[in-house]
């Protein structure tokens, strides 16, 4: 009854405490959720029309693959439908490409602070880990490429990066896939693309035509505000695509998402109108960071990234005493905290919670 | 970009036709989908509400660990909460057991004919797959005793058994859960066991109770209407959840999901109503397959497998010229249909339309 060696060292998820929990025992009567990068502006309201309709079929099972709503996206993007596979959030996209594709004995290359789930799902299938540091923040093309071997099967570019919020741009990721072997896979996890205003961002979608290793991931969960649904897809070559869906489970996402999904695609107002809200909200933050003389990272989704010059645990409990939930650490920045771009309102109440914080800390130090 | 050499050849899952492509292909106002073993009552109101309850959290992530179902799922079987664990569907608790336990050189058991996943999952991560012919359409545990060797890791019974129907009693199985190693985890599949009105049907808590190696699973996607909503569980010893905890995605079930879930579990009245019904809908089918002189086996779920005495697909055909889905195509029993209990009005559908079928192959005979 012994599982797997290469699992009984993986930490089991925690928990995080339930914001009700967080108001009771700190005594708050406001608790501001900043550490999900979660949209504070909620869903499209046809999002929520079509969960409401889609009640009559609680009972049915979701059409597996997601038929109808791979013919929206594909269209959306102008691929072929045998180009797009749905998980239950990109997260699942990641788990089905580690486990079509990885084995032990495989390499695969990722940055060393990144979303953590390539590196968790590559140990689950016991492949054998390659972690390049980030640069300023950013991934470090060249030196991925360097990495690169006749073993490796994936690498894994997070763009903008979670946690750093940095992007790597058209030329340099253009160039790069042009030198990277065509044995190995290219996963762009695009989780916060929308949110990106710099025009130098990559064209991932002419990428992908060019390159039949490359497989972009996007997902509902950021600024279409379906987290609570677990919605995401990949996009990519339709050999890829085919390999990913033959271990894809029957019924992957929920009749509620894809309804709720194919809808939020039509709804193009609520998404322009999030990411303007968003890209002031970054430059609200960046200034006000600057203020302070805090270093942050040049942020490019819906989270900025700053140096807090004190151990980020203690701005982490500072900040959550002033009922602000954010995200603290990192292995690599030991004093930095990751902070969701929120409502105006929100943003104001975290930098004010933070010069107090600062204070404090100023006292004490 | 070779993917695993043990993926190649598995299947890609192939979309069922829509409801309303059948309509429209065949001309037919109504169709009767009995191909799912879905709850033809619906769900309970109380999920549904929850549903529009939840409406307001749609863009937060859910709680990665289930902790309110968990807790209210823990004490409604009297079991610890680290002993629960939530899977999207009972589907994803067979693929984290697989992904948990399974690796090359290992071996696994089932029967020949039973839910297809246990199989799909084993052979994704490469273990070596013993299939038990069953024995007049029921697990033969003696047989998958003498099969289990050193290098067996998981055993799964299906009970009832789908598709046939059939159940292993307390008695027998309580004997085998005796008899095998230790080493071996057993999977007991329990997706229809709100359905099972048999007094021996074994108590798997029980037997978990005195066995670390068991680990029960169940769904709410059957006699509590949720299928769309893809949520399922397992329960069984701290060591073994911890293990399939390891392999979980932080967020793999739905906020939508975990609400209508605890909804359900408080509603009686709903479950004890679909039980009723289901019951006098399994006892009619079984009347008036006697009556046709067509075979079946002692149905305990929420379906009914009988010999159709024409080859399946033939049968299958003929149905659905009449608006009826069933099921057909089994590898170990050409000439058979499994059909869903439905409401008494679309069981006497099917039954009419059964004899026309039955009367058409005759001529045609």
């Amino acid at each position: 009854m012994n599982p797997k060696k290469n699992i009984v060292h993986l930490p089991v998820y925690q928990p995080g405490k339930p914001i009700e929990e967080v108001k009771r025992e700190l005594g708050l009567k406001e608790v501001i959720k900043l550490a999900s990068n979660e949209n504070p502006f909620g869903s499209s309201e046809q999002a929520k029309l079509a969960i409401q309709n889609e009640l009559a079929n609680i009972s049915i099972y979701p059409d597996g693959g997601s038929v109808q709503l791979t013919a929206a996206i594909a269209e959306y993007l102008q691929v072929a439908p045998n180009q797009v596979i749905f998980g239950a959030g990109s997260d699942e996209v990641i788990l089905m490409l580690a486990r079509a594709y990885l084995s032990p004995g495989d390499e695969t290359i990722m940055a060393d602070e990144t979303f953590p789930q390539y590196k968790h799902n590559a140990e689950i299938e016991g492949a054998t880990i390659i972690e390049v540091p980030l640069k300023d923040g950013t991934h470090d093309l060249p030196a991925i490429l360097a990495k690169v071997t006749d073993r490796t099967k994936i690498i894994w570019i997070c763009n903008p990066n979670n946690p750093t919020g940095t992007i790597n741009r058209q030329d340099e990721l253009a160039k790069f896939i042009s030198e990277v072997p065509k044995h190995v896979l290219i996963a762009l996890d695009e989780a916060y693309y929308e949110y990106v205003t710099d025009e130098a961002y990559p064209d991932s979608l002419a990428l992908l035509r060019e390159n039949n290793n490359v497989i972009v991931l996007r997902t509902f969960s950021k600024i279409y505000g379906l987290a609570s649904l677990r919605i995401g897809y990949g996009v990519g070559h339709p050999d890829v695509i085919r390999s990913v869906n033959q271990v894809r489970e029957p019924f992957n996402t929920t009749r509620f998402a894809q309804a709720a999904a194919l809808a939020s695609i039509k709804d193009l107002e609520f998404l322009n109108n999030c990411r303007e809200r968003n890209a002031e909200g970054r430059i609200y933050l960046a200034e006000q960071l600057d203020r302070l003389g805090l270093s942050h990272f040049e942020a490019h989704g819906n989270f900025v990234m700053f140096d807090a010059k004190i151990p980020s645990q203690q701005a982490f409990d500072g900040l959550l005493r002033r009922g602000i939930i954010s995200r603290a650490r990192w292995q690599y920045y030991p004093t930095y905290i990751r902070i969701t771009v929120g409502s105006q309102e929100q943003n104001e109440a975290f930098i004010k919670a933070l010069e107090e914080v600062l204070a404090e800390a100023a006292v004490l130090g």
